[in-house]
Order: structure tokens, then C-alpha cells, then sequence
């Protein structure tokens, strides 16, 4: 990246290429809307987050720059939660824009979760509050209880240290204390196809037949994101007609793997940082 | 809007929702690419423009921001002429968002054409010379001749003033010399649809069956530019089913009328001032 305006450019540019490639199992892409959720709404969110994405890249405020992406999102389109796990994984990684390529980029940016104070945790919390995100309910810190507040601030819990707290299938908790691991890898599966969109609609797939989405866990429960995570491994093996049969059946009961969505634009910002739009 | 930040998100959506309503006859949209220019590309563009919007909403730059519009643009995407047109209407717009509706954002916009300089005419041509957009041709002063730039410095020749020398059938110097007319109408228009991805397909082929395309005209010349503009007002009495039989004609052909598309776009950005997202 050749400056923070660059790296925000990049951001955006992922969240856009992520919604637009179709089809994507039980999510909203160019072909498939939700009644309460458009392909509009995540367009305007892309374009809303812009100045916080600049914001981050800058200053390298992490829960701050979530917080405003969040608040920003939720002011231009009324779909409610659009972006949160998104900008989860893009605001920590675009404080690492100066890395030298994807994986430098992941370095600095966990190196930077590691830095951050309870203020930062304390912004997460108030933009999940704005968003109203589902998440895998855990007894201890539930998103949905002011008392998490409190246990922040006495328990003096940055980001980092609130994340390791996350159940084990909480993916962007994952992400976040991780190094990034499972984003970077993607990152690397999507130089394997010559044509963009196809690159992310495998990637996104392989990423499903690869994990449990937590979305789909907090809906559904254990046994049918087992489910689909084997149906996904299979729809690999047929290709766009496997991916295209599998979305009709996530679509029909709801089930959208939105966080396999935000791993897969996270890969794509990393892959960017890799040269991959011009590879 | 209630900052510069909001005028330059504003900007972008409009860019994305534009280019992503479909059908609209003959161009770029979510289900049609064209082979050297991509739905995607217009996306990653409308990204990689934030940064000039911004600009231009804080400084109240013209030129100079068309210009870096235009450049970061094409160091984003190599597809070349992707809003050329689009950035001609917007960033003069943009210096405007301080007015508090769609009119008065134009009447500010108007006469802050009119207070540019030379060098703002200077930073337009140069603009030009990367994108290469077509356009039509004049004797005097072709966008792709260097004495055309000998010619405006010598004259003198302001933005406002260099337009007034262009073809009457130059939609964009007729929006930039008479007040964004076309524009704010068709932003009007805009608000007879409940979904807003119908109200740009509409408004995008009234305003094909209202005008000659000045990209058509460059391109097929005044005979099939008036047919075109015929079958528009036809395709407009049957609907979303006309429109498609229309875009695959044009499509066929590889007639884009790419201006009405950028007037499409600067009406949605006027429209948005007036709450249009909301409405």
C-alpha cells in the first residue's frame, strides 16, 4: 500500500468484491437480497465505512475506528447489522497497512490488537449495542448485557484479552488472537483462479467446508453448521452448479454464513495487499 | 448532509447504486460486463474515488480534483474510461453539499463552476489524457489535441467558459453551464418509485428517451442516437420487460449511452440531498 488512503481504498474495495461475487451459499450478493437486508444496504455500509477505514489506517485506533464504522454504517442504511464481524477483522488490519505485503500486514495488525487498552473493548461493545450483532451467547460476557461493561473495566480487558475469552468457535476471535490465520490462507487460495469473482466465490466455499460459521451455530445450533459445513465440502467437489444448488437450500431456511463473508473479505484486503488485484 | 465526509459517502453510493440497478440498456451493470470493462471495475473506481470527493467537498477544488478523481481511478482498475463523465458532474457537485437541498447544492455548485480558473481547465484536459474517454469532436478544441491546452491558456478559458465552447449535444457541459437542470429533474423523478433500484431503471431510460446519448453520437453518429432515443420512450411504456429486450439490443451492438448513465448518477447524488435514501 502506497498510503493510509490507499489501504482505505483497498477496505472498501474488499467488502464490495465480497458481496458482489455470486453465488455465495445463504448470503445477500448481487442476485440474492433478504427482505430486511439488500445488496444496496451492504454497498452503502462499504461506502459509509470509507472515512473510518482512513480514520484507522491513520491514527491506528482500533475500537474507536470500529465503534464510528459501525455508528457511520447504521446512520446511512437501516438494515441494522451489515458490517460488524467485517470490520472486526478490516479496522485491526488496516492499522498494519504498512506491512510490505499480507502477511506483514496481519503481523502488525495483531501485534496492535495486543496494544490496545479496555477503552478499545469498551468502543466494541457500544457498536455492537448500535448494530445489534448475533453472536455465540457465552454466560460470562454476553454481548447483550451491560454487566459485560463492568467485567471490561474491572477486569481491565483490552481487546486481545477479551477475545481469548471467546467460545472456541467465535472465528473473528479467532482471527483477532491468532494472527489472522484462516484470513491469510484464504489470501492466498484466491491468487489460485485467474477470474476475481470466481477466486471468491471458491474461496468463500472452501472457508465453509472448512469451519463451523458462528452465525450459523447461534441460529442453528451444532448439528446444521456440521451440516452444512459437510454439504459445502461436497458442493466444492461440483463447482458454481454445487455452490448454486447449495445457496437455494441455505436461502430458503435462512441460514447465512456471515462470518465466513467477513473472513472472506478480510482475505480479499490481505490479498490486495499481495497484489492480487493486478495478479 | 452534515459534513464534507457525508458529501464524499454520498458520492460513492451514488456512483454503486448507479451502476449496479439493472437493467439499463446498453451499459455496465450488476449482470452485464462488458469484455475490457467490468461491473467490478466500476465498483473498485467508485472506492478508489472517495479520496478526491472528500477533497473536493472540504477545499472546494475542481480541476485539480477531477483530475486526481481520474488518476487514482486508473491506478485502481485498468479498464480506463470509467467515470470520467460521472467525476465531471460529481466533484462540482460535491463543492456544493453545504446547501441544504438538491437545488441549492446545484446553485452553489453552478457558481463555483464559474469561479474556477484556467487551471482548472488545465487539470481537466490532463484528466482526459489518461482516461482517454471518447468524446465529440471539434475542431477547436479536441480533448485530443495538446494545442487545445496552448488554447485555453492563452484564452484564459475558466471551466465554465471552455464548456460554453462545447457542442450543444455535450450533456455534461450543458449540466455544467446551466445549472445541473437535467440533473435536478431527473433527481425529482427519482421519488415516484418506492424501490430505489426500479426508481434508477426508470429514471436512467426516461432520461435515455429524453436526450441523445453524447457518447452514442461519438460513437454510431445523430441517425441511430435518434432511434435509440425513440426506443427508449417505447421501452418506457412497457417496463422492467422492455428495458431488457432494449439492453440486449444495445449490448448486441455495444451502444452504451455512458453519459445518461453519469447524469444517472448525479441525480441520485441530488436526490440523496434531499433525503431520497430515507424517502
Amino acid at each position: 500500500m502506497l498510503s493510509a488512503e490507499d489501504a482505505a481504498i483497498a477496505a472498501t474495495i474488499s467488502l464490495l468484491l465480497e458481496v458482489s461475487a455470486s453465488p455465495k451459499s445463504g448470503n445477500v450478493d448481487r442476485d440474492h437480497d433478504f427482505e430486511d437486508l439488500k445488496f444496496e444496504d451492504f454497498l452503502i455500509s462499504s461506502a459509509a465505512a470509507f472515512p473510518s477505514f482512513l480514520r484507522a489506517a491513520e491514527s491506528k485506533k482500533i475500537g474507536e475506528n470500529i465503534f464510528y464504522a459501525v455508528k457511520t454504517s447504521s446512520r446511512w442504511q437501516r438494515a441494522g447489522n451489515v458490517h460488524f464481524g467485517a470490520f472486526l477483522l478490516l479496522i485491526p488490519l488496516l492499522t498494519g497497512w504498512e506491512g510490505r505485503r499480507g502477511k506483514e500486514v496481519a503481523k502488525i495488525a495483531s501485534e496492535n490488537v495486543k496494544r490496545t487498552t479496555s477503552d478499545d473493548s469498551i468502543y466494541v461493545f457500544k457498536a455492537f449495542k448500535i448494530c445489534k450483532a448475533r453472536v455465540l451467547e457465552v454466560e460470562k460476557f454476553s454481548l447483550k448485557d451491560d454487566k459485560t461493561k463492568n467485567f471490561i473495566v474491572e477486569k481491565n480487558l483490552n481487546l486481545y484479552n477479551w477475545m481469548l475469552l471467546a467460545p472456541k468457535d467465535n472465528l473473528i476471535a479467532k482471527e483477532l488472537t491468532e494472527g489472522f490465520k484462516i484470513s491469510l490462507k484464504a489470501s492466498e487460495k484466491l491468487f489460485n483462479y485467474k477470474n476475481k469473482k470466481e477466486a471468491i466465490v471458491y474461496t468463500f466455499h472452501e472457508l465453509l467446508a472448512s469451519y463451523l460459521d458462528p452465525l450459523i451455530l447461534a441460529k442453528f445450533g451444532y448439528e446444521k453448521a456440521v451440516e452444512i459445513k459437510i454439504k459445502a465440502s461436497e458442493a466444492l467437489k461440483e463447482g458454481i452448479e454445487g455452490f448454486k444448488k447449495l445457496d437455494q437450500e441455505l436461502l430458503n431456511i435462512k441460514a447465512n454464513p456471515g462470518t465466513i463473508a467477513d473472513i472472506t473479505a478480510s482475505a480479499i484486503f490481505l490479498a490486495i495487499c499481495d497484489g492480487w488485484l493486478y495478479a
